[in-house]
């Protein structure tokens, strides 16, 4: 029997080795400067800190352990949004809750403190985001600690940031949600034949297929997100080439990560619920 | 800074990530019932196996540990063999003595206890074996527990069970030699450029034209592997595709698996030395 730790790690192993992914990296596709290599890496780094939600301590310093150790490779950020992902999912599991309602209840017990250690994880790599709403330059991320005297004298909960991000950032959106686009991911996967690599691949175009993904919004612009979804539906129905497609992708670097999170959360799920390899 | 545990790790989904690495499996080529999401699934569950060794475990124990740990996926053995390489090189990566001198002594203070775990590795995968010389019946791995008594009535430490496959195993042989081949591929990766894992690709190639692979002796016999030796040296040199000579092999169902073991633990090595990922 795997345990909760390895499943986690496992996750982000088996997204990153799905293929044709198209955009992200894969076992196929990589950049120069963002090679398949980072990913193997930034997982096996991340391992304490999973293993922290994984043992019921909090998701903050969990997430803040996991980024620090994912940061351990020379090709930038990898898994932020991943372990972003993947972190609650493992605590929600730790308290036996591994249910939209039980990470509903994880998220809704986030306090300042994991906040704090919210920010603090952006001081390990440079995660892509877009500039704060107006009146709250104070509490941009990119400021990491900086910003910590802000969330105390406001009183924010990670709860709360999640909230204010949840309309334009997929992952806040699942965090504030119960992790609808993730527990149903994790469905398509279970209920898939063959190798879990091809299964993750799908339903990562399923994904990408219903919703314009949020990182390519925020790295281009909503338009391309559209596009980039509206071809992923024609590839779903066998209108357009998947690998014409990913290689275009890659191309105009084009990558649509926070899909990709999305289905890493949901390898999770999918293993913990009896997934075999 | 990664840990040695971390490392560890890494060098085994480093090695099966590097490609081409002519007929096993890596992120480009796979068998149907062996595919590289068993090897990763492998290398998620080994870890704890490989802390005890990078703690400073018993090299026995610790392999014992690994093996259980590796079999928890459905290809069957995925890393039988890179554990055994990489487990004494942690174990002397613990004691600060990662050198062939410092393996020496690893693999000369084993006792009968570490050749019980070792032969009680072999219950939890299938591993193609030859047949034992005669005599030597008691001793056949394949008995597993089973020939406990008889490693206890004769004191057989693991370093004398090495010694008598040192001959016809490759892995065995660099146990009893102070890891030469291990260490040579670990200069080969180290001074290399590029990607990490077109590093390893090379020292793979380079380690198969040099010598024939034992592996493939053991389950085909030794005119193929002497074939395989002669035409990775023909890629080596430029006079044959290594794409079409991977190919081919996959096919044939010839898997150089020794020569693949030996680079897990060179990545292991460099890695320890400083090798940026």
């Amino acid at each position: 029997m795997r345990t909760t730790t390895e499943n986690a790690q496992l996750a982000l192993l088996l997204e990153v080795s799905g293929t044709p992914k198209p955009g992200n990296v894969d076992r196929h596709r990589e950049y120069d400067d963002l090679r398949f290599e980072h990913f193997v890496t930034g997982a096996v780094c991340a391992r304490d800190g999973l293993r922290l939600a994984a043992g019921g301590a909090e998701v903050g310093e969990s997430f803040r352990r996991a980024v620090a150790g994912m940061s351990q490779q020379s090709g930038g950020n990898t898994q932020f949004g991943a372990l972003l992902v993947v972190t609650p999912l493992a605590r929600a599991s730790a308290a036996h809750e591994l249910t939209p309602e039980g990470t509903r209840n994880i998220v809704a017990e986030t306090t300042i403190e994991d906040a704090e250690k919210f920010y603090k994880a952006f001081e390990y790599v440079d995660v892509a985001v877009d500039d704060p709403p107006e009146g709250m330059e104070p509490l941009d991320v990119r400021r990491g600690a900086d910003a910590v005297p802000t969330i105390r004298e406001r009183a924010i909960t990670l709860e709360d940031l999640m909230e204010r991000s949840a309309d334009r950032d997929g992952v806040a959106a699942e965090w504030v949600d119960g992790f609808p686009r993730t527990f149903g991911a994790a469905e398509t996967i279970l209920n898939g034949t063959g190798p879990v690599t091809d299964r993750a691949a799908i339903a990562y175009l399923d994904l990408l297929a219903d919703e314009p993904d949020t990182f390519v919004v925020t790295k281009h612009d909503a338009k391309t997100a559209e596009e980039v979804r509206r071809r992923a539906a024609a590839v779903r129905d066998g209108e357009e080439n998947v690998e014409a497609f990913a290689d275009e992708l890659v191309e105009r670097g084009i990558n649509p990560g926070t899909t990709a999170d999305i289905v890493a959360g949901a390898l999770f799920v999918a293993l913990e619920r009896g997934l075999e390899v």
